[in-house]
């Protein structure tokens, strides 16, 4: 086993470069059985192999800084880099992350989650080592899909002008999760089919470079603004931008890689190189199935079928069913998502409305401002968008849909602990983020059934709202609790006294545990399922205010902005005594929460129901409420 | 007078054509004389006479739709649509807004206030069009500017799949608000030197046209990947996209611009028509001093020198003098700006650091991450923003400055209302959005001397930190309380009890006032300056609910997620009763505020002293707090 060798980071670099075939397919091997076993990113790391490889053979790490877009392709780097061990324990509590952490290592040079940020954090880097007068190399690996999003476009705008080294290795894939799209896409095809073009401008440059004048003879030809360059240059845009192209290079060809590195390495300003790698590469089922490969859970190797085979419906299937029922009632309804037709659940909409459905590739903020325009044009559009992702898009909604007072509705998967993905994927600030915005309306459902309904309330509501629901098994209780939807209204599930629970969507299952509890020790609970956040029902807080003794309110977000503060100002602006009616709100905490099963990380926080049970019972002891208000 | 003639939408159309250089002279005429009188925007409207001119010739409005990017440059199409008395109250309370807004106008199609939304609403209204099998054309005007905007770029990705009528105006002047810089600028530049392409594909276009086979012949040399096409055909890139490139177009002459929208119109798909345009084009001053007639105060017409001089230093111009020397005393700091080097003071550092000064486009998102990139290379980034425009960069900050601690600083002018520009640009939001992100720090200066101690402590911080201070005039009173910055610490300027008023930043002066107020009326009344907002001194408001019995909290930022929250937070935790301490919060409301005079709009929402003085005095009668414990 090559693989055994490599224990520390750079021992790659003592590999027989002859062996270089076959550890990249016992790193294959490695990567299939881990991920088999614990879950997490497939497609993109097989894809990835042998260009991590050949960078880390190029490039003199930690000193040189290297950055993964997105970040989740970088468990070769992980491998390589003495973190072999960790994937006995891959995104899980306390575990290895599945992203590049500098709190993990060194060798991470700048922490990603979300997509497009490396060449902008690269450029960072560049400017910061050249103030500084330091020699390092600095590459941002990026994937075609990442290219998509418009953040790395203003970084690449900023990087033309650069005069020093940056190499932007672009990962094209043809994918982002699903298949990619748009017309930057349709550009990087052409020029995958100019290959023909490359051989011409190599023979040129060859025939001239070394001979007399034959050097300064490139350079004019890279500088020219002439047919000529045009003839001889793919990646024209790039080049007319200040940016050095070379490519199309074979991505699984060690050779051809560390080789276009060397070229990279002497460029003087950015230099992007385009490498071509197949998503799922040397893995049958990924290769066939990208999507489903790409975040995967456990699955047999022989087969590629999940190891535990989901058997009850999550929030995603719920609103994928809605969705095509809606889609049929009401023609003016269409579908927006940001390359994630498969994990947002739009798929089936999409072959069944083809017309009306719009996959704008990883690009959160035209999305939004889109389903603006499709508003204002007198369509129905839903949003559908996972909820840290929709963070891009925050001006959007404030300045593009609200203002305007459209009727947009955002359909956020996602919204709450995700678990295994950690700290960038955590959906915990949406209810602070939507509330703070004039004219937005924000509702949580409790259960598969209040997803639906809400989803018929939004679509048919004139103005912007939000429903917002996590990862995940749908919940299947409290089926018999189906109030119509109004307006600012919650819902009474309990009505008894003394302790009132208002619970906010995925927190009202949570709080049926709660009441269990309490009950079970003699106290009298009512349940109010919260609904909507935005605005909340003061009526309701009132009414509980005026019968029970201690209020708890419950969210899975974290307190600024939050549900729990509202009720606090309703409570306090209507001069309800403390004494009178005590609250206390169950939010996370002021700080990101790391990956790990979402069970664990809501007992680690405070917000599962045991630690809210005890959380009451030690108010109750502390405080004496109880004993003022027990009938 | 032809402007006489122009009372209604669609009057132009009655013009002789041989008229319309007149008239255009007659409405920069027009222009001019009323933005010396009321200021606005007067560069980005000179430049765009003859185009609008153009499209309201070319076009059917309202039925087709006109999209103005950022919007500021369409007060031409206000005029030649039945607004010409309304440029007496523009940008005045109540009056007409400097922007486009449906509300206003049925021929405004898009509100716009923020840069590069254009296409992905036109694209949105598009789609809606097609869906609904109406006929009508939709355009988008962006600038050059806009187009460094990422979320352009997005758009442009999706509008090249298109398979109908899309018109992208590509009005290029060089410019954002000042000269503009990066890749695309230089691509574009690279367009501008190819005129003579221009013309051999028109030739060649119009020798095939019409000849037998030769309008399939001009179709599949534009379907060609072949060096053919890119001879005769610049805009390459957008080509290659998808998207068919029309120009350069003279953009000052009608008669090439109502052409060259005949010939888009019957692209089948989006085109681009590339118009070249100067800013500021017929008044000198404008034309030589683009970025100071980007939104210029009331000035003298002959002279171009604003009627009204600044006599007193505004917090830009501290922040700019502070950003000077602090950038002598330590290399490591760095500053960035999105396009405004002079709205935000940076200009003078640039003049003196030009190698630590990054002005990266119209790209918020990039600025942000790439800010985080700088520190992670060791140095200490200081982006300069306004307020609403840091909006965009609201998950740049969660996910790349705060997750991973770095030490940047967010130096947000405009912070609070801002007046004349209205709903899209007051800054309102910003302490509700920071507030929310894990690891941020929040502060806002009383004064002039305060925003100088807070940049440095800011600068010496080693972590996240916003300081927020608005437009206008420095306050430069309270000179004598200068105790030094703290972590956390708040800062009492008077010290009394039974009333204390808690003020942020530019509520201070306020607090002042209603001091005054309410001494007068003989009560003890404290005065403590919040200083931060996050983390908030809880000490001092638990130190100020022992001693008083009325407590005010008073911030330029909507109540959700703002100071007036954490307040209440603070004290309900801490079990101080209403009875015994009551909070009164002063927030701006749950909505938009509009365009007009700050003074007159802090009146109108109650936020201005004698209104907060009522309030409070209202308060003391209704509750009767004040009998309880005047000392």
């Amino acid at each position: 086993m090559l693989l055994e060798k490599i224990e520390n980071p750079n021992d790659i670099k003592k590999i027989d470069k002859n062996d270089y075939p076959l550890l990249a397919e016992e790193i294959r091997q490695f990567l299939i059985e881990k991920i088999s076993v614990t879950g997490g990113h497939l497609g993109s790391n097989l894809g990835a192999v042998e260009l991590t490889m050949a960078l880390h053979l190029s490039l003199n790490l930690p000193e040189d800084k290297l950055i993964w877009d997105v970040g989740h392709q970088s468990y070769t780097h992980k491998l390589l880099t003495g973190r072999k061990d960790g994937f006995d324990v891959l995104r899980q509590y306390h575990g290895m992350s599945g992203f590049p952490k500098r709190k993990e290592s060194d060798y991470d040079a700048f922490d990603t989650g979300h997509s497009s940020t490396s060449i902008s954090a690269g450029l960072g880097l560049v400017q910061a080592r050249d103030i500084r007068q330091e020699k390092y190399t600095v590459v941002s690996v990026i994937g075609d899909g990442s290219l998509t999003g418009g953040m790395a476009y203003e970084a690449l705008n900023n990087a033309a002008k650069l005069e020093t080294n940056f190499i932007v290795i672009l990962n094209d894939n043809k994918m982002s999760i699903s298949e990619n799209v748009g017309g930057v896409s349709k550009y990087l095809n052409n020029i995958r089919t100019t290959t023909g073009y490359l051989d011409l401008k190599e023979g040129i440059y060859n025939a001239l470079s070394g001979t007399k004048g034959g050097d300064s003879m490139v350079k004019k030809i890279r500088r020219a603004k002439s047919s000529f360059k045009q003839l001889v240059i793919p990646g024209m845009f790039f080049e007319d931008m200040g940016i050095t192209y070379l490519g199309p290079v074979d991505g699984h060809d060690i050779g051809a890689l560390t080789k276009v590195m060397r070229e990279a390495k002497r460029v003087k300003g950015c230099v992007m190189v385009h490498v071509l790698t197949q998503k799922g590469k040397g893995y049958g089922p990924a290769e066939r199935h990208p999507a489903r490969f790409h975040g995967a859970e456990p699955f047999d190797i022989e087969t590629g079928i999940p190891s535990h085979p989901r058997t009850t419906a999550n929030y995603t299937d719920i609103f994928s069913t809605v969705m095509c029922k809606l889609g049929q009632r009401d023609e003016r309804i269409v579908a927006i998502t940001a390359a994630m037709p498969d994990g947002t659940g739009l798929k089936r909409f999409h072959n069944m409305y083809p017309d009306r459905f719009f996959d704008v590739g990883i690009a959160e903020e035209h999305a939004v401002t889109f389903a603006a325009g499709l508003a204002a044009g007198g369509l129905k559009p839903i949003v559908a968008v996972y909820s840290s992702f929709l963070q891009r898009a925050y001006d959007q909604i404030l300045h593009d849909v609200c203002i305007q007072n459209l009727p947009v509705v955002f359909a956020i998967d996602r919204a709450g602990l995700v678990g295994s993905d950690g700290e960038t994927h955590q959906g915990i600030f949406d209810l602070t983020y939507l509330s703070g915005v004039p004219n937005m309306h924000v509702m949580a459902p409790k259960n598969k059934w209040e997803l639906s309904d809400m989803l018929k309330f939004a679509v048919a509501f004139d103005g912007p709202i939000a429903l917002r629901y996590p990862r995940g098994n749908a919940y299947a209780g409290l089926r018999e609790y189906r109030a119509p939807i109004e307006l600012g209204k919650a819902e009474w599930i309990y009505r008894e006294s003394e302790i009132a629970l208002f619970a906010v969507g995925s927190m009202v299952k949570t709080a049926e545990s709660v009441r269990d509890q309490l009950k079970a020790a003699g106290h009298q609970v009512s349940l109010v399922n919260a609904r909507f956040v935005k605005p909340i029902d003061e009526e309701a807080v009132l009414e509980a205010a005026g019968s029970h003794s201690l209020l708890v309110t419950m969210e899975e977000n974290v307190a600024s902005g939050g549900y729990g503060e509202k009720v606090l100002d309703c409570l306090y602006r209507s001069g309800i005594a403390q004494s009178t009616c005590h609250c206390i709100r169950v939010t996370l905490p002021d700080a990101y929460v790391e990956h790990g099963n979402v069970e664990l990380l809501k007992k680690e926080i405070g917000v599962d129901a045991d630690s809210i049970a005890a959380r009451i019972f030690h108010e109750l002891d502390e405080t004496g409420y109880r004993a003022d208000h027990v009938g």
